[in-house]
């Protein structure tokens, strides 16, 4: 992923280096579980010495790695040759009865789990509590509500916040089931049943449990591809909920609404043509990301179906689409969380436009009275719509409001009082709900 | 979705019939909620009555609702109004408080609760069995495995089919929760408030928890449609489950291995041009279906990101997709159960091509022992590789074997018995964990 | 495509008797050009009586295909069965030295060609000039522009048409070249090389020319399916295009903006719980569809990698996505030319956002007239944006215009002259090349 | 894009210094035409005064301009700041009259050509002539054709070859195309009208026409976005092109099948578990970049649907695909040809699987003569059927071959001669309109 959008321990957890410090960790693991199995080719004592002198040698030097694979093309090999240099021949006893891909789908297992770790923190302790604390402070502010775009009825500002709230948890969920799913490593050997007939599924499930992973059920030379791609899905998931935010946020800044604003930093400059312009860039920035986290997911679904104990076509699918989906995600979820932090809410100017939208939110509600009063649905319909497109058509012109009209009609006023009529248009019965929605989202 | 991909039981949850008889089957439910409720507008005693009405009228008119909404472009409105045609002058107290979505959404979430329940039990009373009966059956079949396409080692045979149940069952639990998800409706209004000031919280619980439903934790106008993308999502990741061993099984069907073969019926025809052939059509025709499952699910993430408290860009989306991937899904399920049962698995065939195979898959187990005998991972792997090289470029002349060029090489011998190196070529040792993971994958 | 969406021509070009029909005419046109060649196999005068006994008995009948196909479980051998019991014994002629996807891919072609020359006229005589007549109606009628949902600077109204006009024909020449592209059939036999020794490239030309194709130029047992991606590429390019306009559509409709509004038709509902509603439903149905058409662009996109001299996974895909695609795309652009010719563009409503939007626009104009009279960029930048700012932070509260603030600015002062400085604010001078831009879009 | 499949070639274009170089290549050539208007705002002799002195002060310093960036959160703003620093007053002649995005998009077009110009020189230069000389090589090379996996019937092994070259012709034709349609830059400002006053239609066109591009059409604050959405799909569809070569080249691999093989280094290995594996990790490797190429193509579709005049969200997207499409394109160009140029074709082996597959190729033939002989279609079909059938079930038994049973039918010999019959199974007849195919694909 492009600088731009990597934040330095995202870079860190990708990083080749990093990578093949978690080669090393993996054999390691591997060597140290074998040894102490019964009846262990393994000298006792070799996994821990080869783990003292790795220790005094230092980190593993990516470049010569290069080097050697530039000459025999196959990376887990070099990385070895690599080791041999430098811990001398008892790493011999590394990599014993494994396969490449015991190795990096292990260790890919690791760098997924922390990264995802990474992301559900980052939705933990900012994102969500940005959004609760928004939800929370506007739980009483009223706005008009907009279905198609168009003025529907009063809501409460919070809820904007409190669904993304909802829906974000949702698909931190999603994640975390995710997680589980690739915290999962395999060390069967070359066509995953363990034919070298040292490592045993004993030795595996040691190994592995060590590094706080499970072994994969029923494994070919890999783990199930299926794993990963629930994972790139669920970060996708994700990006769709924040993008819902980030839509409706774009929306609410609009100049014709201009509900919300997002922080303008001092010296901060929105167009190079045009001055006086401030824009929604974080809300519209995540959007975009959005787009590009689902397209990798889609990537992700067609490296599933391999050919027999496996074909290696997803292996450059991978190299790309896992550290750019998860470091994506990563920062989307932090500058969502700064984005909604630093938003302001304009209750005053929301309180403008709900007034701006006239009285028409009760028509429902005069509906409604009018069909308790015995009136079929269709004509109780067609009476309110009548009343309620005037009042659009005659919008602006002083013209009367839409409860004047419904005073006016002798249809109305012979089935409804003059109380019963006006308790359409209070807005305090509009919202006596939403503490309880509050009080369902926020239960835990 | 066309006829040659739907069964019956599907055509039927997604007719226009059903949809209508669901409809009536919601409003009911929310009229019997909404009347014991404290202080309920409606009058005790009319939803049994409107229910009882409703059975003595029969099913309701789907041409006639057609008709209607030709006339008032609203799909909702124009069921209302030929339920008002049909029931009389109580079927007023329908829909009270309700807006057009709180249906909509309810009856999807009930038909794709329906839709997905179909596949599940697909998935547990076909699929799985028949992968489970032709795993076991195998579970000591030895056949060569294939990594690249290229001869790897032996593996059994019956885990071709118990990969693809271990893989299937993740699939169908993911399924299950997605199934979970979207088992929500919702009740509460215009814009998710509960703003008619009749149906509360507590009346839209009654009702959905009548249908087995639970109600949105904080709904828009609708239910979020990250639910129904995570039901997608799960339908293309079975269906990438269904590809994987079709993908196989095609492979495994090629001229050139032969060691599986489709069922072919009695007076089939395999090309119009070549009498000869018989072609592995079910299992290409599985692969298809998955990409049409997925290209939906990419569809359905689009549709999360609504305008404030909804757009309904997604309805046209959903009125195809919802239909067709269920459809599809199961239909898929139900061929792969077929195809799997009516398989032939042809083991002299699969002893035979691992006999062809060589015996160079004991390349690894040589290596180790080298290794174990003190040689380097290094020396050790390119005095393997020579061998082993050298056996392909000569193959099929009466050339010496693998195990005969090894028995004659002097740095073998000084490190190897002639007992310890033929014990690498021990097919038993090779397959001999092969029940663990069995029972590890039947473990239920 | 569920009826919803679908117009009759396309049903009946997708349907199963015209397929079925389809099949036929191909046939004849290759037993025709068979017989026509040297050294032909088939008696003179054959081709002309099955054609002459094909008219006498009528169309050819989809239940019994079924019924044989499902027999045979080959739908092409079912229906020559067929044939041949409806024409007799000479039909046996029919189909000689040609394998069923010759005649299914030539006429998918000839679906194809179809179905898209009924779009291509859609788009000619409905949809560009429904965008023309509304550009040209409102080449001179101002608006505020928007980036970023934010105020910019003003254009004329009609450029909203004009660029959807420019784009909707880049995304038509896309089609017709793709058209074009999938022009092409194939007679060329089981495995692409005229290998039945009867028909031979020359016959192949003869029979498709006859039909308007051409022949592919390397066939395997098919033709390339890179051609049908193209062309459902193509199609979803033109869903983009409809569904920016739609989009844009959608935005210029909400309550806020007004500044165009969709046909409401007498008798049409908005809402089933709010009886004030008019919702812009064409628009948002459109960004619906538009999704379905780029869903199934990607699965056509997995149907090109077919193994070896093909496989037949791209045909159940191509059975549900060539005419869902192609019938949505048809549905959309008449869908879409409806919406433009209906729509209301309510120019009192746009000068009144224009108003409302301030005289900020001409922040670009002041700043480079600040820089003309020797400031540098940057202070002229930030000179300009200290006042803009400060205009938007009052606005609404009877405070000076950006006009007077910059007027009263000494910095300002001394480099410009009152005449110059109002110049900046002129809407004439902002909109002086729209006339020009007109002229390229539609000199043709 | 990571480095393992990035050229330097493509890298330097993506860098940030050459971003940089390109923003003030456009910036002069838009001063440049700007100074030569009539009534120019600018002195004579400015632009090239400033070219001259970029020249003098070298390259701009992207570090930089990264950290005004930081504080005023505009990338473009923060350039020509650094511009003025570097180059002194004067440089407030740059950048008058224009907006950021006519110089990012027209930048972007600068960029887009060029990479997509490496592209097309390493098809020309690479792939498509590798193609051809293993087309011409083989092309009387007798192999089996396989449809569904199936022995079909026998083809000439170049034909592999030939198709990829026509289908990968194909495929370049489109790239150009798009090529040619993002070759459109656009200095018309802030909402595309050039309503600064200062930039107009002739002048955009003299500075994009000594860039090489020409104006788009009927700009917003942006070019359309249809035109990216071309270009990555024309990548994406030559992507698929190389996949299908290389998935069939992964085929002829295999094992069972071995008639071709990839270029293996000495040195080089193939497993780290078995040394005795060579693995076709080129074809593998495409076929995963492929994904990657469709999956960013569907980012780019969505990015068509801006709001109004432009929203941003399409940037984020853009910054990563566009370079990492181009440069992936470019990477499995050269390393398609590589592999191509590099394959070993195994002629013994293709005759040997020829042999192999016995002589039910020639079922068609017969089944024809059948037919010819005044047998109906049907009965020959399952004459020819049954014996074929009866051939597979026996095959490897010393069984009669297929030609020895039809001569010993006398439903066969009543009707066909010895010669006729023996004549339906030579090679020759089957393969003599190859050379017609050859001069089809490669007449240019």
């Amino acid at each position: 992923m492009i600088a731009r959008y990597t934040r330095p321990e995202l870079a860190a957890l990708w990083s080749e280096s990093r990578r093949l410090a978690l080669f090393l960790e993996v054999e390691l693991a591997a060597t140290a579980a074998l040894e102490a199995a019964p009846s262990s080719p393994i000298p006792p004592g070799t996994a821990a010495r080869l783990r003292q002198l790795a220790a005094q040698v230092g980190p593993l030097d990516p470049s010569r790695v290069a080097e050697i694979e530039q000459r025999i093309q196959h990376e887990l090999l070099a990385f070895l040759e690599h080791v041999e240099e430098r811990l001398g021949p008892e790493a011999r006893w590394l990599h014993f009865g494994l396969t490449s891909s015991d190795v990096l789908d292990t260790v890919l297992a690791l760098q997924l789990r922390e990264a995802t770790q990474i992301i559900i923190r980052g939705i933990d302790e900012q994102l969500l509590p940005a959004l609760r604390r928004q939800a929370t402070a506007h739980q009483q502010t009223p706005m008009i509500g907009r279905t198609h775009g168009i003025f529907a009825e009063p809501i409460a500002a919070g809820l904007i916040f409190l669904g993304s709230y909802a829906e974000i948890d949702r698909a931190k969920a999603r994640v975390q089931r995710a997680q589980k799913a690739i915290s999962v490593g395999k060390l069967s050997g070359a066509v995953g049943i363990y034919g070298s007939g040292s490592v045993t599924p004993e030795v595996e499930e040691a190994a592995l449990s060590s590094l706080g992973l499970t072994a994969e059920t029923v494994a070919t030379q890999i783990v199930g591809r299926d794993r990963h791609a629930e994972l790139l899905w669920s970060l996708a998931s994700l990006g769709a909920a924040i993008e819902r935010l980030a839509v409706n946020l774009r929306h609410l800044q609009r100049s014709e609404v201009r509900e919300v604003e997002e922080a303008f930093a001092p010296g901060q400059k929105g167009s190079s043509a045009m001055p006086h312009k401030k824009n929604p860039i974080s809300a519209e920035n995540l959007c975009g990301l959005a787009r590009l986290l689902r397209a990798s997911a889609s990537a992700a679904i067609e490296n599933i179906a391999l050919w027999h104990e496996r074909d290696i076509s997803h292996s450059s699918v991978e190299r790309v689409i896992m550290p750019d989906s998860t470091t994506l995600c990563d920062y989307m979820v932090q500058r969502a969380a700064r984005l909604v932090s630093g938003l302001s809410v304009r209750t005053e100017r929301m309180r403008q436009n709900l007034s701006e939208s006239g009285d028409l939110y009760a028509s429902e509600k005069v509906m409604l009275q009018l069909v308790r009063a015995g009136m079929s649905r269709q004509s109780a319909y067609e009476l309110v719509q009548r009343h309620a497109l005037a009042c659009v058509a005659d919008r602006g012109l002083g013209s009367p409001s839409f409860l004047d009209r419904l005073a006016g009609d002798p249809q109305v006023t012979e089935r409804l009082s003059g109380e019963a009529l006006s308790a359409c248009f209070e807005l305090a019965t509009q919202l006596q709900h939403v503490p309880t929605i509050f009080m369902r989202a926020l239960r835990d």
